[in-house]
């Protein structure tokens, strides 16, 4: 292939991210080639200080620039009430609804018994750590199959670990149903179920 | 928003490239947040020596490490043979067919007059002094109206340069017409009358 080097590691660069197949990391690549220099470096700045420019936050294992992380270091937010969720990803999408005023605990993964991820792989020893202290846990792991064992696994011992002897922990698990905008045409039976079991008054 | 800033940042560098929105520039952020260090790296460095490493070859205007280009140095490719293309991506695709042996000529943009972009600011003079040795020229510009527009207009300018005195150049336009997989009842008239125009005794 009659293609200059440096062009064809960029598109191999950007073939390596997911979603992008070669006709998009081709398209991204010849258009970086029209941008000015400057774009370029804050880019290829931005990239190889992402993990160097972050840690882990030692409460609640977001990604984050300082230890707490803003979310945890914020007096204004509830530290009783911790929602439980896969990636830190996540975060960026309950905090765009700015309706949760609780802090997080991001497990890093969910349980998966084919790719050998058990609980002990999961930061999952510290939330039962918080746990002992919070007035509610709001599990919002994915509804796939993995979330759901992450869900009730989570709970079981949660439940084992407060056996209602005086402190009362409220275990909550985020409500399924219609998302809006959809239509009911094509949803799935067990979308259905769960919105008919999550019916509310009005 | 409670982001750390080396992530906002990629996330925002990588929201400047076309066709990606806000929501895969997440996604493509928190996905680099799990790759080693040295795959960060090596993008980063495959970004900033994009530009440095490339220049333009100044026969062909192609974007290359070397002047000439791999193309324009080729011994095997016949020089005579000169396809006109608007971007430097176009020899990507007509080098997979790997049925092109002729040379290109990159003209780096179309004639667009909404845009004030005329002749004189793509390499066009470049192609005319070229043509002077040129057996063939096949112009490949897009078939929107600006390449077609691009397309009369070298035409033109080729014909006023080479008035039959003798030397006999072959102005060529790539063939037009029903593209493979395509489904006829989806195809428009103007394609469909180029498909008539073009068609083959088999």
């Amino acid at each position: 292939m009659k293609i200059a080097k440096p062009i064809n590691s960029l598109i191999e660069s950007f073939q390596r991210l997911p979603g992008i197949g070669p006709k998009t990391a081709e398209r991204l690549t010849f258009y970086l080639l029209r941008v000015p220099q400057s774009q370029l470096d804050d880019f290829a700045q931005s990239l190889s200080n992402l993990k160097k420019n972050t840690i882990l936050c030692s409460v609640c294992k977001n990604v984050s620039e300082a230890d707490p992380c803003l979310v945890c270091s914020d007096i204004k937010r509830d530290k009783k009430t911790i929602m439980v969720i896969e990636e830190p990803l996540d975060i960026l999408v309950f905090e765009k609804t700015a309706k949760f005023f609780g802090v997080y605990h991001v497990l890093h993964g969910v349980i998966n018994p084919l790719e050998n991820i058990g609980p002990d792989e999961l930061y999952m020893e510290d939330l039962f750590k918080r746990a002992h202290d919070a007035n509610e846990i709001i599990i919002a792991t994915n509804p796939t199959m993995e979330g759901e064992a992450t869900s009730m696994y989570i709970t079981k011992k949660l439940h084992e670990q407060n056996p209602n002897n005086g402190h009362h922990l409220k275990i909550t698990r985020l409500g399924m149903g219609i998302p809006t905008g959809a239509d009911l045409g094509y949803a799935d039976p067990i979308t259905l179920t769960s919105a008919i079991e999550g019916r509310r008054e009005i």
